[in-house]
């Protein structure tokens, strides 16, 4: 099943996709977010689509796309999941997750256009798997849990800012993580019977150009070992997000020039969908 | 004016707090939160408080103190910033603010008693101004706008336990920042007439033994700075709590043990009040 959230930004309106129709959730829940999860919502969605009972949405294809779950308590993510990414990064592969945060309003749609932060020269791109949380989970006993604790999953784009996460940041990578606009997801929430979430194929380009091409096989940490070992230091909340880390071909690499006003970012995971931003510049900067 | 919430987790009612009464505003506001400083809700409950409108919260003196601010958005902490700390971190004293977030499901009550993660060894106090956000604030033009974004002040304690925050972490300080429970604060909120923020002086005890004792006169970067410097990397949003760092005399020190099940924590600022931790094992663990 396919969830998703259309319509201006901060008045989205929730929606199952079914094949190419877009049937509206207004009826059925007030919005996608943690309470919606705790609550059950995904199992009631699917019993209301499976009795026929789901409205079409008018004109959905007019509307923008917002992200498919409402501002999460907490966005989580894990930093150098990829070994070719550590490499480039100048780094070796971690030996334990290496966890940080960007705040939640850096949450938006996968259409919106991104504000360079003022000043910035060092814009940059990271495609990544999201976890999308159901169920609370604090102190799993074993990774064979983690899947009862997961809504879903999303395409994100972990923007940072290189200048702010590393040389002004005392080392710690947050700085340049939660510049407003800086964590586009979806456009689609995908539950767990809809994808391999062990081996989706995600990429990224810049102006059509190709830049990161990868597989979620290819983390270091997989995503139930991520939600068991996150529970041991912090609790998830159904909606948080957690973002598991980004594939190489990144412009700290130094094999790409960084984000300038004009740029176009797509993203794109297997089953997850596809996204697209264009980079401004901060008005007067 | 102090503002403060009291009663269950979860079902705190919102009252003020005038010499030793305490007057309800459940008529006034649903709860103390961004939305509540985003509606001018302070000079809303100032008018109600001189018009003598509102009535006394019976029994208050029975029930739980909780955090003055609901859940915030984000939680956003200020790194090594009293000189004095950071030398017995063993580091210098930042050139720049550094920042890191924790979890916002970590704030609670004041005297609530804390749960050590299971198989912590290192559990650690942290005496802090937290600085409620009473409007949102991105990319402030000067240090001279910050205060015009700060709805008052709050007693912190921000809890770390230095294993997970330093030597299982990667060097990202959040792994240690985020166990349930580990943001204490409260009792009340002060609005800024209420106290000189800029020569607080704050302290804290183990067991009834003094740990820290300093003034905010002491800060590398004082609030000004700080609520201007934020809004350069990300947006405080009404509600949100800034954590502006704590000074010397913690058990990272090497110069005092880490705390222990059944260790009582207390910690004071002028004109903020006082909180009462008592340290509890993980049931189990």
């Amino acid at each position: 099943m396919r969830l998703a959230r259309l319509g201006p930004a901060g008045a989205e309106r929730p929606v199952v996709l079914d094949g190419e129709r877009v049937l509206d959730l207004g009826g059925v829940t007030a919005d996608i977010d943690g309470t919606f999860f705790e609550q059950g919502g995904v199992d009631t969605v699917r019993l209301a689509l499976e009795a026929g009972d789901l409205p079409e949405l008018p004109a959905a294809d007019d509307l923008r796309v917002g992200s498919p779950v409402a501002r999460p308590s907490a966005v989580v993510c894990i930093g150098m999941n990829y070994g070719a990414h550590a490499a480039e990064s100048g780094a070796q592969p971690p030996e334990m997750p290496i966890i940080f945060l960007k705040t939640p309003n850096t949450v938006a749609g996968p259409q919106d256009p991104v504000t360079i932060p003022p000043g910035s020269v060092k814009t940059d791109w990271e495609v990544e798997l999201g976890v999308v949380i159901g169920r609370r989970a604090s102190y799993l006993s074993s990774r064979e849990e983690s899947l009862d604790h997961v809504a879903g999953f999303v395409l994100c784009n972990d923007l940072s800012e290189r200048h702010h996460q590393i040389e002004v940041s005392g080392g710690q990578w947050g700085k340049g993580k939660s510049s407003p606009g800086f964590c586009p997801t979806g456009p689609w929430l995908a539950t767990p019977d809809e994808v391999d979430h062990r081996a989706l194929r995600l990429r990224s380009w810049v102006n059509g150009e190709p830049r990161q091409d990868s597989s979620t096989a290819d983390m270091v940490f997989d995503v139930e070992h991520l939600i068991w070992d996150l529970s041991q230091y912090l609790a998830l909340e159904p909606g948080d997000l957690v973002l598991t880390g980004t594939p190489q071909g990144v412009a700290l690499s130094g094999r790409f020039p960084y984000l300038s006003a004009g740029d176009v970012v797509e993203l794109e995971i297997d089953g997850l969908g596809r996204q697209r931003q264009e980079m401004r510049s901060a008005v007067g900067s």
